[in-house]
C-alpha cells in the first residue's frame, strides 16, 4: 500500500527518493518509515548521518502533516530546529518510528484552530534499536 | 577544481550525489559546499531541512576530515550528535560555510596524535544569508 502523504513526498522533495523512502505504517498516532541503506550509505558502509537525520524529519513531518489532514486543515508546516544524537550506527535497514499520543494530537489541532498556529516536539527513533534519537520542534500555520 | 576529499564523499556516500554537493573551498582553515536548490527541494519550493542539515554536517566532516589527511592522520572521523536551528526559507542555491581557527586546528590534532581520540565541536553557517546554523560534535579516533 502507498500513502498519499508518501507519493505528495515523493513528488515534491527529490532527496525522498533519491534516499528511497517508504511509509510503512501511518495512522494519526504512529509513523513507520523505511529506507535500504545502500542508497543511504556513509564512507564506513553504514548509515550516513544525513540521511537518518532527513528520514528522521520526514517522519515527524509527515505524521503531522497527516494529522492536520485528517482533520481538514490546510496549514504550512516548517522543521523550526531539531537536535539528534548518533549513538551506534545503523548496519541494516533505516527503520524510523515517531508516535503521538492522541491527548497531545488533539491538544495541537486545538491550538491550531484556535490561533492558527501552532508548536510541537516529536521524538523520532532512527534505526532498528534505535541508534540514534533525533528531536524535531515544529511550527504550523494557517 | 574538484578536491579529492569531493571524490571521495561522492564515491561512498550516495546522497552527496543526489544533492549534487560541491566543495567550492578547502584549506584547513575553511571550507565552502555549495549545492543547487533543483535537487534540495522540498514542499514549499525551499530548501529541504534534511538536505540543509546534510550538506551541513559533510561541511564539518570535509574540513576536519582534510585537516587529519593533510596531518597524516587516518582516523576514523563521526558525528556523534548535532544541532540545527532554521532561522528563515533558503530560497536559493544552498551554500554551507565553516571555519576552524588554526589555534583549535592545532589542538585537536594534538588531542588525537596523543589520545588517539579526539572531540571536536564545529559551526556551520548554511544559506547566503546565514538562514540556518547547524552545530555538528564530532568524534575521532585513530
Amino acid at each position: 500500500m502507498s500513502y498519499p502523504i508518501e507519493k505528495t513526498i515523493h513528488q515534491h522533495i527529490p532527496l525522498s527518493l533519491a534516499m528511497d523512502f517508504h511509509i510503512e505504517k501511518l495512522s494519526r498516532q504512529e509513523i513507520l518509515v523505511t529506507a535500504p541503506m545502500q542508497a543511504n550509505t556513509n564512507i564506513h558502509g553504514t548509515g550516513f548521518a544525513g540521511s537518518i537525520y532527513a528520514l528522521g524529519v520526514l517522519s515527524a513531518w509527515g505524521l503531522i502533516k497527516y494529522c492536520q489532514d485528517e482533520a481538514g486543515l490546510d496549514a504550512e508546516l516548517v522543521i523550526a530546529k531539531a537536535n539528534i544524537q548518533y549513538k551506534k550506527p545503523i548496519v541494516d535497514e533505516i527503520v524510523c518510528a515517531c508516535q503521538l499520543s492522541q491527548n497531545n494530537e488533539q491538544l495541537y489541532l486545538e491550538q491550531l484552530k484556535k490561533h492558527h498556529k501552532a508548536k510541537i516536539i516529536l521524538n523520532v527513533s532512527c534505526g532498528k534499536n534505535s541508534e540514534a534519537r533525533l528531536e524535531a520542534h515544529m511550527y504550523a500555520r494557517l
